[in-house]
Parts: C-alpha cells; sequence; structure tokens
C-alpha cells in the first residue's frame, strides 16, 4: 500500500474511534455523534490530514503524535462542508457522492453537527496525552486562527456570486477559503515536532503556492471532470454564477497557472533543512490528479 | 458602580477591544468582524462573564488574567444564540431588542458569524500572553467539551418540541443546553487559578444546582415577564409548543424548585477552602431577578 494510502486509512480509522468514542445521549432520538459520523466516514480524499501526515514525517517518524492534528484539521474541514451545503449558503445536495447532511437530517441538525465537529476539533487536540502543553498551544493558536479565516473566506466567496470580479479578488478569496485550512495543514506537522523557524517558514511559503494551485485546479477540475469522479455536480461553479479562474482568464491559462504554482512550490522545499522527498512526491501526484 | 456592572462594563469592553483588533478584509463588501459585532456588542446580562471574574476573584486578585476566559465564554454563548435564532432552529427575530442577527445580514451570514465567533473563542485563550500553557490547555479542553455538550443539548432541545415529556428529559436538555456553557463559566474561574481539585469539585457541585436553578428560573420569567425587559418574546415556549418546568409541573412548583436549588447551591459555598462571599451574593442576586 502506497504511503499515502495508508495515512488516509490511519485517519480514517482515528477519525471514526474517536467519534465512537463519545458516549450516547441518553433520551435523545439521534446522536449528535451519528450526524457527524455520517458526513465525517463519508470519505473523501483526506488531503488535509495526508499533508500533515507528510510534513510530520519530515522532522520525526513518531506517527502517533500526529494522529490529533490529522483528526482535529478533517473535523474543521468537514464542519466547513457541512455548513456551505445549507440552502442559505451554497445550496449543495450531493457530497462524496451521497446526499448532503442536511438532505439527511435537515438543516437544524446539519448546523449543530457542523457546530459540534469544529469544538470536537479543538477538544481533540487539548486532550491528546502524547503532545506536550507550549506545543498543542501553538497548534491550538494556529487551528483556530486558520478557522477563523475560513468563515472570512466563505464570506468572501457568498459576495462574489453573480459579480463581475477581479482575478485578485479571487485569489485572496481562495487563499482564505481554502489556502488557510491547507497552509494549517502543512503548519501542524511542523510545529508538531518542534521545526526551526526558517523550516516553518519556508513550508509557510510552500503552502501558499500548493494552496492557490490546489484551488485553481479544483475551479479546473469542476469544467472538466464529470459527477461520479468530483463526488458532487460538475460545472457547480458555473451553475452558481461564482467566478472562477477559468471563466475569468480561461481554461488554458488556468491550468498554466496551476502548474507553475506546483513547480513554484517544489522549488521551495530544496531550501529546507531536512529532506523533503515525501512532500516533494506528494505534491507532483496533487499536480496530475484528476479529481 | 457594584462589583457584578464593574465586570459587565469590563467584559464589554474587552469585548469590543479584541474585536476591533481583528484587522479588516480588503474587498469585502461587508467584514465578518462587524456581522459578530452587531451581535456580541449588544448588551446581554453577561452573567457567564460575571461568574468567571466573580469565582476567580475568590481565588486570585489578578482580574487581567481572567479576560480572556471571560470573553472566550461570552463569544461562544453569543454564537449559539445566534445559531439558535436562524429560522432553521428556533426561529426567533428578536434578541436583546434588537432584530436577531440573520434578520439584519441574513442567514448565510448569521451562520458564519457564529462559526467564526467559536473559533475567536479558542483563539482569544491560546493566545493570552498572562496565562500559563498547561494552564490554557486545561481552559481549552473545558471549553471545548462544554461547547461541544451545549450543541447536544441544542439537539435534544429541537426533538422535544411538541411532545408531551418527562421531567427528567427537561431536566437533561437544561443541563446540557445551559448547565455544561454556566458550569464551564465557573470552572475556567477556578482552574485559571490553578485552584485545588477538591474546591473545583466543590465549584461543579455549585454550578450543577445553579446552571438548573437558573434554567428553569429562565422558564418561569418567560412566562411571567414582558417582552421589552425580556429582550426577547413573552410565551415563546408556549407559543412554540417547547415543554417547560411550568408546562410540566406548574408555575408555583416551578418556583419552589429554582429557589431550593439555588439555596443548595450556596449551601455547597461554604465547603470551600476560601472565603466565598462574592459568590454567594451573586447567586442571592440572581435568585431575586426579574429577567
Amino acid at each position: 500500500m502506497k504511503i499515502h494510502d495508508q495515512y488516509r486509512e490511519r485517519v480514517n480509522s482515528c477519525l471514526d474511534s474517536y467519534l465512537s468514542s463519545i458516549p450516547s445521549s441518553p433520551n435523545s432520538d439521534i446522536e449528535l455523534r451519528d450526524i457527524m459520523k455520517y458526513s465525517v466516514l463519508a470519505g473523501g480524499k483526506r488531503f488535509r490530514p495526508i499533508l500533515t501526515y507528510t510534513v510530520a514525517s519530515l522532522f520525526d517518524s513518531e506517527i502517533e503524535k500526529t494522529d490529533s492534528c490529522a483528526c482535529a484539521i478533517e473535523l474543521i474541514h468537514i464542519y466547513s462542508l457541512i455548513h456551505d451545503d445549507l440552502p442559505a449558503m451554497d445550496d449543495d445536495d450531493i457530497r462524496h457522492n451521497q446526499p448532503a447532511n442536511h438532505k439527511v437530517f435537515g438543516e437544524a441538525h446539519a448546523i449543530l453537527a457542523g457546530d459540534g465537529l469544529q469544538a470536537l476539533a479543538f477538544s481533540i487536540i487539548s486532550s491528546d496525552p502524547l503532545i506536550d502543553a507550549d506545543i498543542k498551544i501553538k497548534l491550538i493558536d494556529i487551528l483556530s486562527s486558520s478557522s477563523y479565516t475560513m468563515a472570512e473566506g466563505q464570506l468572501i466567496d457568498l459576495s462574489v456570486v453573480s459579480k463581475k470580479v477581479d482575478i485578485n479578488i479571487l485569489k485572496q478569496m481562495h487563499q482564505k477559503k481554502t489556502g488557510a485550512l491547507l497552509n494549517c495543514s502543512i503548519k501542524l506537522g511542523a510545529v508538531l515536532h518542534n521545526a526551526n523557524e526558517n523550516d516553518v517558514s519556508i513550508l509557510e511559503s510552500f503552502a501558499n503556492h500548493l494552496g492557490l494551485a490546489y484551488q485553481i485546479q479544483d475551479d479546473v477540475l469542476d469544467v472538466t471532470t464529470p459527477d461520479n469522479l468530483l463526488g458532487k455536480r460538475q460545472n457547480s461553479d458555473a451553475v452558481k454564477n461564482k467566478p472562477s479562474y477559468p471563466s475569468i482568464i480561461g481554461l488554458d491559462d488556468s491550468i498554466k497557472t496551476f502548474k507553475n504554482l506546483y513547480q513554484n512550490a517544489i522549488d521551495e522545499l530544496s531550501h529546507l533543512s531536512v529532506k523533503s522527498d515525501p512532500l516533494r512526491l506528494l505534491t507532483n501526484r496533487l499536480m496530475s490528479r484528476t479529481f
């Protein structure tokens, strides 16, 4: 099994056992835990946790120490998807090839599931016995500010619907909405193992290129990939009148732009004080992803 | 000025300066910061921060150290009110004598404001330079699990609408929906100053009595207090077919029950290793509140 598949299996199993360990709430018709599980265990690429595990592996081989950060970042990501899919937000009914959370449990339950997941993300790090308190505080500081920035990004996303916008506004939106959490996935893996400031700053620069590349690539794949591979509706940006890189600069230039950004990201890695082959490999795989 | 009013002014001013310190987001039509400010600075009793300051004062006089916890607990409370008021949830249009957040900014923005506030609550503690890392981790652990329990309580609240329920289910709902966060306000104040385990456990027991008393009293006040004093609609429980203590055991028995619970709470305080006069005074004031 390839290392990225191992990381994916690992975070899936950690998420399952973490959510299953939440005590059931007597007298409830339905458990918040189960509403969250429906979305958390629906699959997904687990790209953020894979990034965290990969970056952490550059600095330390003790994989158990990375589990709580890998789970926390995915819980924040899933909470944002549940809230983004709500009728008042992006109004999407399919996610990861299954009905969106609110289509199954109703809007109120979906709002609460997102709220609960955000709280759990902080809880899973604060209660991890393997990490020192001073490191945990740094991790929570990064996670909480990234989670806030992501909400700001979603606000910009809502404000640009049906508008002709400048490529810079789109870039800023992507940096906040998607970039902040990708950046966070990468930083958590480094800070967890007390990486030196210079390495953290190189990884931040790597993350900024990678995050924008990933999102422009998402815009491109939204146009070129069929529903069943995307796990959601094709052409959702165009259908919703959302500006995207292809709609502003065209498909070919968008592809060129994201490939350049991936290359810039890879170039950064040579400056790290540690060997970065696993991260370079992952970046190359991302560049050639088809969904 | 009475000490509780001083605490209220203090937390109002800390919340204002904290939210105002969030950098503005260029290219946004509207700032997430301003949507949050609308609800956070709308007033309110600030009962939770007052509890945190009061408990903290029993153990230490250094009030600056309590500011971040006082703000964090209020941010979690306000986020829950914004989400509870949404049409998909309790569908309330008035809060603190002004239109609910979603009535002014729309549902999507109100969801994001709640999400952002929850993230900020953790951020404000993790970034506080006055508190040691090991204490901060304990505080975040308590805050995150209370925030999760509160979401579970809201789920039960939604499930009991229009149902004939047992008083035990109502009690469990209150303990999760309101009790968890009140309990948290009290524990934060003690843990912040490294109170010994015995004192923390006495305060937990105090908090359990106080939390239930407060909520039953809320049920009573919902029936007996006019809109303008409540800051929201009178009789909202009955209008929404929500079971409440008065609807199950009657108004007189509900009043007796909450008064007894306040007395039980006060009785606990005599076992503390520190002088508890300020907390006794606050409890007595709560017992006689009229809104």
